[in-house]
């Protein structure tokens, strides 16, 4: 029994600090790097894959739109899905080439914030990012919710699919997050979060808030890196993942 | 005798028009696209790269100073050769992820504005160039200006070296640009340019301001795309060319 | 009888073109100046301050999101009314410090694009704008579209109310304008234009594609200015208007 | 006896935390606020202001050059003075908007960074600063560097100036500060600084690194912010001045 933990990195900007990435980066197998539309430089992009490569960390662009100040998280409408396709193919050729230059390879693509949340809901968003990201190149693993959006999209662009299940979120019955503006949709407690993960892999089943199952396949579990506590928290679920015996690798190691 | 003509492309942004890259795009063998650091955004980056594969036009990237307001023209001190490094990546990666939705491929690069000003006459900006470019694909080629410090720095990197000339810019007697700030940087008279550039080409050589000769390769000579008269001084330099036999293609088309 | 007649000047960008704003000045009495944050920047606001002055046409604040490369048309999702209210007094006292140097004053503020779209139909954000207005200085009139929820927002606050029609947009039943994406939305023929001008002012009267008449009282008649028609269409609604003995004047002129 | 405390405050961006504001608005007098251009946004203007006007801190503008990921402390060439003139009355404006918001005054301008930097040593900069900051509002403060282009350029200005020195940092023999980037240049130890700093006030005098005593007249006292030390350097500093019964108010409060 195996799983990957990933967790989103590289969201410095400029002389900001977000999140304490080294300490992360001991803790997870797969690093989401921030591609500079939402958070991160080219700077910070570098450092990011550099580290992640001596840590045997495997790395995956992690785009958005384009706003830093709001972070990625203001859905802005209006963009069609041949300029979402576009600025997905930018983003990614932008980390690659970051990449190159920290002898690192780019294998995985999860999209960050309000575009990954629209995009679950919407296809023809969905697909559009699906075919950016075969469009630059069809070896790149796609990371999807799942239940959402993505996964046909994904599926239809012919894309392998990794599917994943967040450690510390609610779902919702049909096994889409519960928006972060309702009470008790980020869960906080560090031993619980650990046991629930844990579960959660043991069965290969999502518990919605209302009690519900729902079995998926889960590939990799993610763990937020961007407040006070991700790191402790990320020791928990990896403490628990350990002594459950469960390996922790990159999945882009695992046999498909 | 060959020779490939190529011109700043792209460099639309959002809403706002630059040049008329269609018109131009029917007279040159290579488009520098501008990477959304300094002009152009991922749509216009798509758009210009879908033209130029359907012309057969070569396309390059062309990165810059990360300077929207000032156009890249703009010296910024104080960005180490690392942060150089990274962001000529960057850029490079960038186009290459826009240019694979094209189905076209970048070939070379070639540096805009004030960086490469900058970089002509600074070895460790040109050495953190080079290195970008070798980092990113040593198959890409570097267009420097003859007697720039771009030039070494690209042999070192063992990059395969594109000369270029400007068709419209005087030239000092040490083999640089005279500065845009002096009167008589810059010429206009269609006719007089056209004829200029015929003869480099067949003589190879370059004749600075005060009437030194320079002997020079010449691989590629660039057109200016952003003043209104543009499309008329391409035109003229284009049948010069032609009239005279000399044949005209994509360096990347050639022999090295 | 008179009316002023307003135009969105300014929104040319660094290197970057938009409008003909030295033509626009010439026809209209009322200049929106964009305020950096989705067109414009301080040098193109100096400009644009500068020669509306030299023309005796009164100047207001334009401000709009924060979306430069969307040229902000795009609707962004997300942003309290409070952050609303924060972005509108830092684009009203930009140009009020622009001003001060071109020795002239901002009487007006006209909110721009899809800020200006969401806010006549949301009440918080219609609010949100009005306190900002009243914050930064209660003599600023307010630029309102008839039926939309700025008015009551404007009143509350106590602001004078500047009611807006626009030339060349067509009205739905309700008294707001049909979207651009629908085919009439937008009306082209100049003499057309300039006749249903003429008509409104004289009829103080809105006619609604489906024929319905809305009274309205209109202090000022709004002209685009970013097409290559933009010049034709406002010559002929101002020589409609000169013909017809309808006296032009800033409404920051005329008695309340 | 009395003098002014000032830091820079604001430089928060979007989601990212600089500094501890909450922590220096109780020990210092004035408060710098950066503008948006290269930290600082209009939600964390307001907040500054905001929390400014509740403690009783003065605020002043504190622009840079447009440079959010650089900070403001690159230097950007080929920036005219006219330009420079416009960039700061954008951002006192910008500033002045946000402070009616929140019932608070911008009594003075500190100019930050690169461009500061480059100012005190360019007449045509400085007084394009003194330009910019009487065309806005002549009654706003003008805090300088003694010895520096700044001040010559206020006084020509008509501005009352305010003379600052700096807590932690060293001193050149003609009175500029030492550049960052020598050894030395900055002081940590907090009891030695504020040491220091009762001396210079007690004395007003400025000692250079080689010993050279220069007088100079001290209205306030800059202590950095941005530095995890900055808060108990600043306790430091200010337990010596109450020690020494030097009174601590804000110079705008202060007669002439």
């Amino acid at each position: 029994m195996h799983v990957d933990l990933n967790s989103d990195m590289g969201e410095s900007f400029g002389p900001w600090v977000m999140g304490d990435d080294a300490a992360m980066l001991q803790l997870v197998t797969s690093a989401n790097i921030a591609c500079g539309f939402h958070g991160g430089d080219p700077m910070v992009m570098l450092k990011t894959a550099r580290l992640a490569k001596e840590r045997g960390v495997a790395i995956g662009a992690h785009p958005g739109f384009h706003d830093i100040q709001g972070f990625g998280r203001r859905q802005i409408l209006g963009i069609s899905a041949r300029e979402i396709e576009t600025l997905i193919a930018y983003q990614i050729g932008a980390l690659q080439g970051i990449a190159a230059l920290a002898d690192h390879k780019v294998t995985y693509v999860k999209v960050h914030g309000a575009l990954s949340n629209m995009a679950c809901e919407d296809e023809a968003m969905a697909d559009a990012i699906a075919s950016a990201i075969r469009g630059v190149d069809r070896e790149l693993a796609f990371v999807t919710l799942p239940f959402s959006k993505l996964v046909p999209a994904g599926e239809k662009a012919g894309l392998r699919i990794i599917s994943e299940v967040f450690a510390d979120r609610a779902y919702e019955d049909d096994g889409l997050l519960m928006s972060r503006r309702k009470p008790g949709s980020v869960l906080h407690d560090a031993p619980n979060v650990a046991e629930r993960v844990r579960r959660m892999i043991e069965e290969q089943v999502v518990t919605s808030v209302s009690g519900k199952k729902l079995r998926v396949k889960i590939d990799t579990v993610c763990i937020h890196s961007d407040t006070s506590a991700a790191v402790a928290l990320a020791h928990s679920v990896r403490a628990g993942l350990e002594t459950a015996k469960i390996r922790l690798a990159p999945f882009s190691q695992m046999p498909r």
